[in-house]
């Protein structure tokens, strides 16, 4: 119940900080019988990896993580899962000067009035190298909602700064380093980061990410409910500053006949709920947006104080991700998948019998395979 | 840990259904000694209840809320403190053509789905009536965060429909039916929503709350941090689709030279963090701002199925809110003192003594008493 | 997660003191479908309300229930269920003597020096009528159990002072006013408590529990084993100092040989686990004893001191029961039920599909329906 | 909330089989600023570990704890602790021959039955090696509890098989392989147990663990009380049967005048409620007692089933303890410590501040440093 545990039934207790000897966590409530390999799982966290291209950080991780526990001759045995990613190029010298100064939208200063001290390398524990253990737990669920349930989880990057980015096919993701879903914006997206880079500056982005195969009726009212619950995971990432689902701000100046999403007996003709009514899933397509701060690490001189108080100049060179973004695709997913096996097993804890639930609406949904609406355009 | 309680150490567990009945809750973790009158509670439920204007549903709930335990000669005691709100303008039979029908944008198939059967009158569960026992608890944090720490936490409507509503004064909130901050502006928004009633239609609202007085060091990374717990609790909120900390969404196209807040001797120099960095409050003003969808109850005809699957047309007549907006904002105000409370408790609990923390940056705000950045222009 | 909630899924949340308005709790987790009437709670309630017989106190309360939300047209919808005993006997003045002595035995002085005050009107909050409230949840539960998965739990007093109780039927357990399964016996215990009552001074007793029915799987290894929280139910009732599952103490002078229980392809040959290995219920009968102090509210001498630490003599005229233990039977049935039905829903979350478990073991035991060992002889 | 979470607030969550490549687990909650060395763990994991005598399992492991995060600069810093112990020594072949075989008294039926399938090498997740991490975390917490609060938590064992063991002195614990309070007793314990272990058979214990100078006002009514959730903690140890606090089963056949402790203006004149009263801590020793089961893997034949309900002959050869009541008091103090760290960090973050708390009673206790009650005598 502190803060580094997520999940009611699936729960992921993280550890680790950005050079100390390891990050992990321990998955706990895997339900056994699910067949799991390392490959499984580094797949997953190689494409999160650092120093995949020019465009992130340079840190060069292998990310290559061990199974400790909870798996036996290849499936999951119920017990809890041991995972472990040794840290390998943790150069403490970078980080050394930042011990007495508050970097600016760093969490620094936060941690060091919450606890009254901090680890300072790399940030510590409020470094976004913690997120690797979520992708690796992630890995996990995704795989048993899918093989369950056939939940697919993907993500893309839907805006770059202030260049958008127009969704036109899942299979572009993974060719390119931007998880950006058009290859014919690939070379503008290079060049934008190019010249970013040269600047010393950062940006942020948009990630959407989107869950087709959901059954309806998972979500626990009246707190616990889906969207709020992804509104927990997601909001819970390094960086990231809103969130919507479906329609999201859009709804604002909606009307009502606009909105709410006629259904018929073919389906529903529209998705502005992003899959979610009352907290509970709809058996439409899940979608969650969210917009992820530019990075506070920068080349550029930035006003701040040190710990006395005084006032300092601080810029930050070595290794950083001009857009921390370019890597939250995995993350985002990961959280989902985090969130939907959560939900998974509550409702099979306390709701109907599954064999008995008969979905009276056909599951069609009106977003085909290719086309995830923009949720907020 | 099943979806109807909120928060880890101040708990409350709500109960109720919008024509059972009553609504009630339990507030478990209170702190002992705190006064609290009934006159306390039923302030806050009056700004939220029925009737009060033509722009809101005009069902008659007085919303009166009995106390059954948990304060003893005035003051609370430590032990849970019991709320009940008994329902006295239950028309069940405006809502008996809705047992078979699923209403387009409600929660009526998801809940059919989950359950195998639901309440369906005036919404049973999913119901916002519910929201009443959320400002009850609310009125009891936020008088112990205001009393133990200074903490005020307010909100107000900054945008209806396509209408923004420029923020100018805090006083002018409790003024007007819409908790506009905006004097002037409100004739503007009688008419907007007197045409609109007159059409049968319904619209969006976007809310913004704000906490000041917040101390630096609230908030449990790596997953309960404070903006994941805010995101969770205004998600949670009926009609809610997406959830914006500090800038928000603006921080897409911002660059890390425009986004992170310095710091100086004499404070920070802006806020797009909404107060919240790396999970943990900065001692900034908290700043969150929320969208609102258009009612899914209107007038006008829409497509749906019944529960046999057959096409219907479905339209509400009866008592409903053309704008559910109008009367979220205690709504929100009462989910971010539930948060708050909850991790001023989490941090006594774990964090430095108290006393110990001292701030080497002066609480000074940027943003004054009377200019609240809105938080997305 | 406050003190005040049992249960991770299936959670009852308790609230209300001995003399303030209403005790009662909310029910937050029930599987949709079952068919509940307030008599289904009533019925246990009166098993537990005081009155009943000279031998326990005499506060007249009928212990009335109300459900006030989460059942529609007789059954359980999924939503929380809120219960209502109102409190119509508390003669305040029975007990304003004791706001500034602390009663030996009792909970005054802990709970003043936890919370800084107390509520001193019949021991508040520590008052053992809030288990009245106990026995409301644990009638839904016990009814879920029995029609779900054919769980029957039954109760008995097996030791009033110094005189055990042989088991002789479950049949005379409901009988007599002791719950003891042995009519032959009630006579003595009758004159026991008359020499008793009139002596002033008050008594232990120990009760077992049994559920038979309770089929294999269910416990969450390591912490959350099914007897380790069975002891946290029962060691969490009013005046309880000892548990036992099994053999129980017995278990400490048998050799391997002896408390093992052997198995062969017609049962187990004994019951030495108390149903439960590893902390899995092994489809053998659940078996539990517990130890209940005598009451702390005696008419004879006591010496104490008062609140600024001065000696004082203490006696406690008024109604008490003079053994606890007498009314407990229900209360621990009630407890066991809440533990069962919290296990069976974790294990329909995370475990394997229900229909797939092929025991091979027959679910026979070798104690047959009338004769549970008594686990400590 | 999985069950191999233990703790609200201090949360240990632990993972590892008794044959898988390493044991651990993560502490999370722990408060910053605590001085940890991996020294503070390993002296208590070697008070645990096997091999230390002939009267314990020839296993050896050196239990060598690893610190991967958490830690900096030789002080806590409030983020989660992970802990590692690689198993060196598991010979698998030893295990084998019960992959289809139940062995009596074992888990592997019951796990068999919850999961569908087991780790059946060493009992796997079932087995008591899992304990060790039990001890490492708990070191963490009674550092703290001794640090921040002079509680000071001490065990021995009371009872082997039939022979009583009669408390003389806490130095001596330390000198024995069997924790015995009584250097006098230890020749005849070593006979009883090599007799024993001739035999092949195998014997039950009771163990004692008392801690001193826990202030009053720890728990949390109605449901998380001290005492229940002590028992929780001590029947969640592998082999545990029966627990008492204070009187234990002796109350059964106490009369209220004989039981409830009174008070004086010295402090109290006995201690029967073992320090806890309405499930909050008193300011007296608490203690509690345990039984513990004799080791079901014996070499003698035992009768059983295999997994096509088959009937078998089991004994098991290979290396056991044929008492594990032997080991267990180093792993009864650890689960006490981390109880009353969670109820500590829990009474911090509701209750008073601990500065106001002025106990009107002095804290000395009737109970002399070198004179336990034993608990049911």
């Amino acid at each position: 119940m502190s803060g580094n545990t997520f999940g009611k039934l699936f729960c992921v207790t993280s550890f680790g900080e950005s050079h100390g000897p390891a990050i992990g966590c321990v998955v706990d409530g895997c339900p056994p019988g699910l067949a799991i390999d390392v490959s499984d799982i580094q797949r997953e966290l190689d494409r999160r990896k650092p120093g995949t291209s020019r465009h992130v950080t340079q840190r060069r991780e292998p990310d290559e993580v061990e199974i400790l526990s909870g798996v036996f001759e290849g499936v999951t045995t119920g017990a809890p899962i041991g995972l472990l990613i040794r840290n390998t190029d943790q150069r403490s010298r970078d980080y050394g000067n930042i011990a007495d100064t508050f970097r600016p939208g760093h969490a620094d200063y936060a941690y060091e009035q919450k606890y009254g001290l901090r680890d300072y390398r790399g940030g510590g524990r409020s470094s976004a190298r913690e997120t690797a253990v979520r992708v690796a737990a992630g890995a996990i669920a995704r795989k048993w909602l899918r093989e369950r349930y056939g939940v697919v989880i993907r993500g893309y990057m839907a805006q770059l700064g202030e260049v958008e980015i127009p969704f036109v096919d899942w299979n572009e993701v993974d060719c390119n380093p931007f998880f950006a879903p058009n290859a014919a914006m690939v070379p503008q997206l290079e060049d934008y980061m190019d010249t970013l880079r040269k600047s010393g500056d950062s940006i942020g982005a948009r990630i959407n990410v989107v869950a087709t195969g959901v059954p309806p009726g998972w979500g626990e009212p009246v707190y616990d409910r889906l969207d709020a619950d992804i509104a927990h995971a997601m909001m819970g990432i390094n960086a990231v500053k809103g969130i919507e689902i479906g329609a999201g701000f859009s709804s604002v100046a909606q009307r009502g006949t606009e909105h709410s999403d006629e259904m018929t007996p073919e389906g529903y003709v529209s998705n502005n709920a992003g899959g979610v009514l009352g907290g509970i899933s709809t058996g439409q397509d899940v979608i969650v947006s969210m917009a992820i701060k530019p990075t506070s690490s920068i080349r550029l001189d930035r006003r701040s104080i040190d710990r006395s108080g005084k006032p300092v100049v601080v810029n930050t060179h070595g290794r950083h991700d001009p857009c921390v973004g370019i890597r939250a695709t995995p993350i985002a997913e990961a959280m989902l998948a985090l969130v939907l096996i959560d939900h998974a097993l509550r409702q099979r804890a306390q709701g109907m019998d599954v064999n008995s639930q008969t979905p009276v609406i056909p599951r069609l949904s009106p977003d085909g395979e290719q086309s995830p609406p923009a949720p907020t355009e």
